[in-house]
């Protein structure tokens, strides 16, 4: 089933221990649609600026990636500026220019009107609402946010969490969200707000995912070496949500399976800079990391 | 088959969110045998003082632990002092008296020579090693340790650590050990200085298994409530090397049910203060919460 994913397109400048990479293709609804390209088709909302180029656009189609929704407007690309130090287990911004997201109003064209599912990636909730309401025929939506929203926009926030299927948010902004430091009660609080499934994304130690029936974890899996987080998290949901929209079915059985797909995505998002290792995969990489995932984890008794 | 565990045996003032405790009995080797006795037959080799009264070792008694190896000398039991704020993921130690156990020298009784499985809970490394050798008909051994003989006696742990099998240790310790900050190639690194089996334990992320043949993740149990952190590393070592010593069985697929006991143990420990939770459970509470485990971790496809 058709996938949209609402986001940023951004142009990163990464440095880690690992090295320095300058104006790499990134943003949220960049690695979450070249993504979820690996399980089904995926169309995209975004706003590009002038230096956005035909080179740039490639990498999308590449992956069949629809991208009339991708809006190319005057002025330059959203740039992001980060630097990960130490265990890498957070990015420190060293500059943001918004540019010509700054004033970005996703446009859905017509074609994209019959998507049954939505990511609406971390963006202005409101904007995320709008787009949330004009798309009435969704099999299921899922949202992203961030504290900068949480704390800024609470109300704005909560009126397109009451409209979504499913929350994607991480620990410790589950926690600042709910108000909870417990992470089983920071979800019970989250479900009340609207979204029937949360999956709480936890970094190097994987996800939890809690619906009304159950609660599943899923580890990250060991890597030899990470060398850029960015985008994991994006990531992640792409795994997650192309699982559910290549299948339709919102089980509690599937959903497991998406996170593990997640979980896998994740892995090979970190182990190379931007998207470079998110272009070479193939289906068997794929498969053969959800199994390892599936081996690391069984036991019987 | 029986578990000899030695360690040491404390009187804890604690300080939680949820409440504080004054003079509780604790300590490495007292968490380790509560639980393991709920697996297997259990006796201890630790030191204590003359304000250790019969009540005190009463309860190792009602739990069947053989506590001849409990030597009593004059002056205090060993005394800790200490406080959990916020996420409680830090324990802050507030005041500690070595008192007896400053000069401890584990003795063990001849009854004991016998015994098949042996943990050496946190002490000096040169005592642990004394012990290891005095018992040569083991099946399995395995040790705890910590920073501070991590960062001060370096030759004399890794003397010990090249004569067990298993090694428990800190997410953060195994990360100090190998100087490794990768986990997985920590891992690696710390077995070759020794143990087959290296269980890096993740605190409220669970813990990961290593073997020659595989890796293992098992999450912890996510409760509602958690009450006293303190234990909880000992806890799961006694859940895993009691379920070892019951079964006498080394295999991949027994050594991950030893983990998921511990996880489960670990996870009685800390809803209630000190060992209040681990002294009434039952055997149906235990293997409901194992099964609670498997329902949230498995997943097909």
């Amino acid at each position: 089933m058709s996938l949209l994913a609402v986001g940023s397109i951004a142009f990163d400048c990464i440095r880690t221990p690992y090295g320095e990479v300058e104006n790499i293709l990134g943003g949220s609804a960049t690695f979450f649609s070249v993504t979820a390209s690996w399980f089904t088709s995926v169309s995209v909302v975004a706003v590009v600026g002038e230096d956005f180029g035909d080179e740039h656009l490639r990498v999308f189609h590449d992956r069949s990636i629809d991208t009339r929704g991708v809006e190319k407007v005057p002025g330059r690309t959203f740039r992001w500026k980060g630097e990960y130090v130490g265990d890498m287990n957070q990015a420190h911004t060293l500059e943001t220019q918004l540019n010509v997201f700054e004033s970005f109003v996703p446009k859905i064209p017509p074609a994209y009107l019959d998507s049954q599912f939505l990511f609406l990636g971390n963006i202005v909730p409101v904007l995320q609402l709008n787009v949330r309401r004009a798309l009435p025929n969704l099999k299921a939506s899922a949202l992203d946010t961030m504290n900068y929203w949480i704390q800024g926009m609470p109300e704005e926030l909560a009126k397109v969490l009451a409209t979504v299927e499913i929350l994607l948010i991480n620990e410790g902004e589950a926690r600042m969200l709910s108000q909870q430091g417990n992470l089983k009660k920071a979800a019970d609080h989250i479900r009340k707000l609207g979204p029937r499934v949360v999956v709480i994304k936890r970094g190097e130690h994987g996800a939890t995912l809690f619906t009304p029936d159950s609660v599943f974890t899923v580890p990250a899996f060991l890597l030899d070496e990470v060398r850029d987080p960015t985008g994991a998290g994006d990531t992640f949901a792409g795994g997650f949500m192309g699982h559910l929209a290549r299948t339709g079915d919102l089980s509690d059985a599937n959903l497991r399976r998406g996170a593990v797909y997640g979980s896998v995505m994740g892995s090979f998002a970190v182990e190379e800079f931007g998207l470079t290792r998110l272009l070479r995969l193939t289906q068997g990489e794929i498969e053969s990391r959800y199994r390892e995932i599936k081996l690391s984890t069984q036991f019987d008794g």
